[in-house]
């Protein structure tokens, strides 16, 4: 089982970061991958960098998709998660989701904790889409920005902790998700501190992709995630062009 | 890795059937233990046979809490499963959760295809309570009892074939949810029918839990699902009776 | 008009006071009785207790489901009462249901004060299950279990008291429901003191269940709540066979 | 117990009617008192007509709140509803929350039989102004005017009996209320030949308000239902100008 | 282009405000009338005086159905709105409506600030009826009632800084919308002061329906808002009458 | 006043048609200009088109953010509006949002007519994305792909009228919403047939955006469309790279 595990940040200690998680936590029989676009934003907090992130994240998908038999895209806006449905019939999972869904078997409420504020309006949206808004208790910013997390880990984990405590003790969340790839390494000092399951969406994902490709199921392909439609795509990279050209 | 995967039902027929697909789809490492309550009903159809079945798995659970990793409820009423999660600190999932939100991460929208029509009532407050009322695209009755499917499998396929088709065309399903533990059997020759995913609960939640097992996460302990308070039950079993009378 | 109030929790006093209230506010030709199961927890706080109690109360229906005109399960978790709706053709109303919708006739908002912040998470479901979250302004917690105040009504009116105001100037409540039976005789205290109106769920069962019948309507059983099927329960007590083995 | 209900349609055949009813199923102890406001129009169907009998209707409960103990408002829009529960320390209820909370409490979902098609639209927005959409099945038209009920009652019947199956066949319907005070005297009939409990809100509101009033309660006075602010009303009936010239 | 821009509270200060900012922001070639009903509240709070005003508009509209291209209800309960898109086949728009769905394509969520805490209630019936309760952050108070703040703009503009600063900073609001047609004027302040749009629901009305009228729409007449029924009006105005005489 | 409206398609004459369009409608003191990006796919009915067209359309705000007073994406996924409101000050409006917020003033409920079903999951997270997903009748599909419509417009209309009278009679629409850009010059010829609003997105946005302009508004800043942080996008174009590196 070789499963593809994609930074859509281009910060390449983050992307080690979250391959080590990735690793930490596969099954014995599973080859993890993790990779970075070639291209894009160094991180992702707002509708900007998610765009370019997954547009960059959808090509690679496209590069890789005979190489792997799942792909996981370790950002918590999702980039391009329902795109990267079309271009495979490989599964594709992105971290957000797979917390969130995690999160509602190990308890009655989540809330999730971020980076700048401005993340939380993206997160939201990004609840919206799962569909799990009346689970989801909060949505936290600890007013740092993604690299700054990853460059002041404690100082990190003093945000998060303070941020996770208001969303237990004022807003009822009995599980925390964190609302960044690079908080992964931080998981276990936070379940220490903060007495709740705290979830890293690049763990939750990589193992609800074994399950799923254990299982033998992957993407519908009926409907809104069918085979993209044959066009011409003027000007873009014969990556992304080879999707469509080929389409039947 | 050892998962109770408890019946509810009282049938040892489906019982078997249900611990064979649990070992079919099981990781090499984890151990399979297939059981029934020791009392309840044949089947489960409604809220009455859903609250029996619920405290005699309650105390299944109870009875073998120290003796497995973590525990499946299959059947797809969930029934008692918020209660399990405070009788124990191992995790506990239900078949119709866990299939809902597998169903989420691989199509747009999923239908859920059950037994007799009363129980669509059942399944409804099911997926309102799981919080993905928004993407089930509808909840279908074959019109066939549990034991009907039981006996006559090939008629089963027939008419959860129509329902799934009517799905999928009417309704925008992208996917399908068996509503019924002993629907499991069939989801093959379903989903060469359909061509769309078909979940059984059982499998989504052996591999669920076997990743929530192996990141090393459990039920949050701190407000909902909490030890349960110490306290009297006259006229409880001593099983039952065990729980709160050495809750602290 | 004969009416069985029934307390799932096994504490005479507190059935004994729910008893008091029921008489207090029934009408004329009411003839109210009030029981309590034969087993069960001592109070209900969590879901474990809950579903302890809610069998045990199907069965003290089905027990006398001959004698009266119908049933009031006197437990804000509504407990088994969509089950008990199967085993009976008289009309059964849980209080918390009962109440929400007194509430909602009485003010634009209603909150919700309870016991232990645990009992919350129970209440939330329910507000969802009964369909008015809209509604709802919020659900506070006094920090005192179910037996405390039973014990400490000044201590309870106290707490009460401050959840209540915090739930006007807030959350926006314009009507308090009293979140457990045992809280019921507090309310002309209450009242008094927030300025609003308090309800107690088992004044407004009754009421509603004597309008419902006045008017000669019952329970629909065309699906949902039809009579349960017939099949086999081994090893649950007569009373409970009796139901499914007579069923046609 | 002296209780006014107001017809705020002006057919004095379809008030007498709606009297009968609510004295048919009123208590020993209950003073009912039919009217229609002074002026207004013959029939609502739209929110042209509801908002000229709102008026109407909140004059009316001005011009009697000192002789009434309570107030139902029987026409299927709850024309002035808020209203009057302004103007009045006295519990004003309308005839469509009445039903809608009542069939709540007697079936899984229930759908409302109306009128001609406009008037879905107007109900639909009444069903989400009381907050009870999840619980509302469908809203269905028979396309007969409220007077061609009033003088076509049997034709009426056969309208209403398709509509009510299609509801219980096709929407899960359990429960059926009548969307229009002037069917009220249908409901005997329309039950015996759905199966189903068929609500007339007059009988529905009357109840509630009994049982209201038994229990010493009225609407909250803090917020929403305040009594109107001072102020003048230049151009209004003296009726009007008393309430906000008084009102401190 | 000629639009009436008809403000429901009959204090003519308020009106030549609001008729101030309408003709502030019109288009060239728009020629802007504004009047208010002959009789009616002189400002509104709550639901008496909506009512009351709700139909002095629809009858101000009937009056000059004929004389306009399009008609705007400058306060923010929208009264009469739906009403009165019976009574013309020209667009009419409430200010709240406007404000709103204006303020969803500036930011992510909006609050609404306005006057006294009760007018909140009927505010958020509002956002509810509009639909965009999802994008609502929330709906402050001033604690200032309408005349207050007409005659003491300067604390007025105090309070709703205050208000605004904490709708941004807790609540996540991103655009403020002004919850009283009589704050018109105040909104270059107040944007000055907050640093986010602040929106006169005056200013997005009349823009919203001269795009409307440019692009050559009106209100649907096939369902909601159908042209009233033919049928007598006893006891109303020669205007209200002229209504449902002439409909066929 | 000048505004640039971009095809996301790069098929020229859908951008001549929509050119079109947007200029019949456009106010006089209005400059339009019509283009579309330089690269990307020829038409959008998926996830893959449509994030591929997001980021040409961002790059080709950028490209002219300092030329033009505000911008509208004339497709019907609205892709990367919301980017494109972080990368420039000037008010940003895609035409799905526009032209269902339009709909909202015109009627009870919209329906949405579009191309190849596949797109119907698309347009139905947009819609709520927007948040008016109780606005919304229905999501309709003629069957025809975005290039069949071009190119035969008169079967085009033949399925669109088809589509529409469905969703009025079966749905309850009351106004349609044209679901794809190359729809536009078909919105009078589909009017006059249905008999209800026949809303183009691309007029509704210039006309919004008219109004938005004229009233000096533009997106807020402080959150989900601030700038977008300063940061590298290693190996994206000049355009691009020029938004981040000189951000603050």
């Amino acid at each position: 089982m070789k499963i593809l595990v994609i930074n859509p940040n281009t910060t390449a200690a983050m992307t080690e970061s979250i391959g080590a998680i990735a690793k930490k936590y596969a099954a014995p029989g599973t080859e993890i991958t993790v990779c970075s676009p070639e291209w894009g934003p160094r991180s992702i907090e707002g509708h900007f960098e998610e765009q370019i992130a997954a547009l960059a994240t959808i090509e690679t998908v496209v590069r890789y998709r005979d190489d792997f038999d799942g792909f996981v895209i370790a950002c918590y806006g999702d980039p391009g998660v329902n795109a990267c449905r079309e271009v495979t019939d490989k599964p594709v999972l992105g971290i957000a989701e797979a917390s969130m869904h995690t999160a509602c078997l190990l308890g009655h409420k989540f809330s999730v904790v971020t980076v700048i504020e401005r993340a939380c309006a993206l997160i939201e949206d990004g609840v919206k889409r799962v569909g799990l808004s009346d689970r989801c208790a909060s949505i936290r910013s600890t007013g740092m920005s993604v690299l700054e997390i990853e460059e002041n880990p404690q100082q990190a984990v003093v945000q998060m902790v303070e941020q996770g405590r208001l969303a237990i003790r004022d807003d009822g969340a009995e599980v925390i998700c964190l609302g960044c790839a690079g908080m992964g390494p931080l998981d276990d000092q936070l379940e220490e501190q903060l007495g709740v399951p705290v979830l890293d969406g690049t763990a939750c994902a990589v193992k609800m992709l074994e399950g799923i490709l254990a299982y033998g199921k992957s993407t519908s392909k009926v409907r809104a995630f069918a085979w993209p439609e044959k066009k011409e795509l003027p000007g873009c990279s014969p990556l992304l062009q080879s999707v469509t050209s080929s389409a039947d």
